[in-house]
């Protein structure tokens, strides 16, 4: 019988799961709500939706990853600071998936770095061993693979790119202070500058001109963003300079608006000269590459234990 | 008969060399000048200095290390940029090292990395095997270590974190970019401060005041700067997240001065709270850090070979 792999991510409102033969071929894939108060329960129910998708004859699942926004804790096997989740914080995400599957051999990651593990293995980032993702959504994560080793710190707080200060006396952060990335390239940095640009009127009545107005005005939101965004990522290429940058999540959509403004300040701001041409791509993976990265990173596990 | 290790660490002005035993005892020390249109030259003197100060009773040179400040490639063991040697840029230092040592062993590395090393084995980094090192001086310079292993980067450009950008439109770096933390926290950037706080007089009448000043005027610089180390050190520790950050360098002898002050700001800056407490704390070795760090890693590779 087959032996296969799950692999979950779960965020604020789903859980995104697929199950993999080692080798990476898909068997099955889906989705449950999240409870955001209880997570036993939607792991419980991942369970359940998972072993209905998969018939004996497709085989059996030996291991099990499970992605989650927020702070992960691979030693203590928690869950810490997760503003997407904040229901779930302090759950044992290790042993609460070890009882929803019976025991098997699992393993957890924060999302952005599980993503990077997808990418890194079937996205783009195959081949590179020195990998640095930054994740545009609501918030601005990060993840960075040296060596092919996953850094994740000393105290689980490696990764945290969005909160880099680019100006000492910027735009408020969600995290309290000012000038973070995630103040100027995070969705509500961006609508904020996009606000700014269209109007002076209230908030309601700009989005909707944010809707019907020419592209102009957002297209300098998004350069905005992308400068901002370059001045971070020729920070961590002077610092760690990877072979690649993969830039994901929802802003990422906007593409080379944004990417294209980044390569220009990395052009003037790095320092060694061949590290200024360091490939800036978008993520190819879409929606499920955390849950692929988990499955990965499961595997893994179970082959070293 | 002993083996011995050499370690050597070329800077703008002098060489500083020490011998040591497999175990770390130093046999020897001392210095030359640098030649700094002639690297050949430097290294045969060298040569000719160590050999001068060991007798056949205390042993044998087995392996021998170079460090020099600017962009050194262990993979072509070339000297790239260099602004403290600019006449030994595009020098081959791997193959000058062997020449001048009768083919020993031989390891290269930027002087930054080299003291990293240094303190690693045997000053403030001891038992810390992921550590970032800042070095404040005329430049300021930077290494990283994680899981044990230096991170030189895909094109030897990782570890600068002088010019990662704090402020868009910031004081004029030596880079060309504005803003950078070399700007504010290396000499020249900590003078122009000072300078500006004193007087607006011409620069000698100022330098002349600087000296002669009550030390209330330079505090503030020195708290300037250590603010501005602050806001570069919470990004460094929010991206790799180290168990320690080492400050050396001449400037990092105001001590307090410089580390209350940007641990104030990674107490605000950093968004894991554990990692809010990483510890910054002065280099221990002084001048040789470099060079013993050198023989490290040339004893690395003598065994490794």
């Amino acid at each position: 019988m087959r032996e296969l792999i799950l692999g979950a991510d779960v965020g604020g409102s789903l859980v995104k799961f697929m199950v993999i033969t080692p080798t990476g071929e898909t068997v099955a894939r889906g989705d449950i709500r999240t409870d955001p108060l209880d997570a036993e329960r939607t792991l419980t129910r991942l369970a359940g939706a998972v072993t209905g998708q998969l018939s004996a004859a497709q085989g059996r699942l030996t291991a099990a990853g499970l992605a989650c926004a927020g702070i992960v804790s691979a030693r203590t096997g928690r869950l810490g600071r997760s503003p997407n989740i904040p229901g779930w914080e302090g759950a044992d995400l290790s042993g609460l998936l070890a009882h929803a599957f019976g025991g098997l051999p699992g393993a957890i990651a924060n999302d952005v770095n599980a993503a990077l593990i997808g990418e890194h293995w079937r996205g783009a980032g195959r081949g590179c061993d020195d990998l640095v993702m930054v994740a545009l959504g609501t918030g601005v994560g990060g993840a960075v693979l040296l060596g092919g080793r996953l850094i994740t710190g000393t105290n689980d707080g490696a990764g945290e790119i969005g909160h880099m200060v680019l100006e000492r006396e910027g735009p408020l952060c969600s995290c309290g202070n000012r000038g973070c990335l995630e103040a100027y390239a995070g969705e509500v940095g961006l609508v904020r500058r996009a606000r700014d640009l269209v109007s002076e009127g209230g908030a309601s009545a700009a989005l909707v001109k944010l809707v019907t107005t020419s592209g102009a005005d957002l297209r300098a939101a998004f350069r905005e963003a992308g400068l901002r965004l370059g001045q971070a990522l020729a920070a961590v290429i002077n610092l760690v300079d990877p072979q690649r940058i993969i830039v994901g999540g929802g802003v990422s959509l906007a593409g080379e608006l944004i990417l294209a403004a980044s390569r220009e300040v990395i052009q003037r701001g790095v320092l060694a000269a061949a590290a200024r041409e360091t490939p800036v791509v978008p993520a190819e993976l879409s929606t499920h590459a955390a849950a692929l990265g988990a499955a990965v990173l499961a595997r893994e596990r179970k082959e070293a234990a």
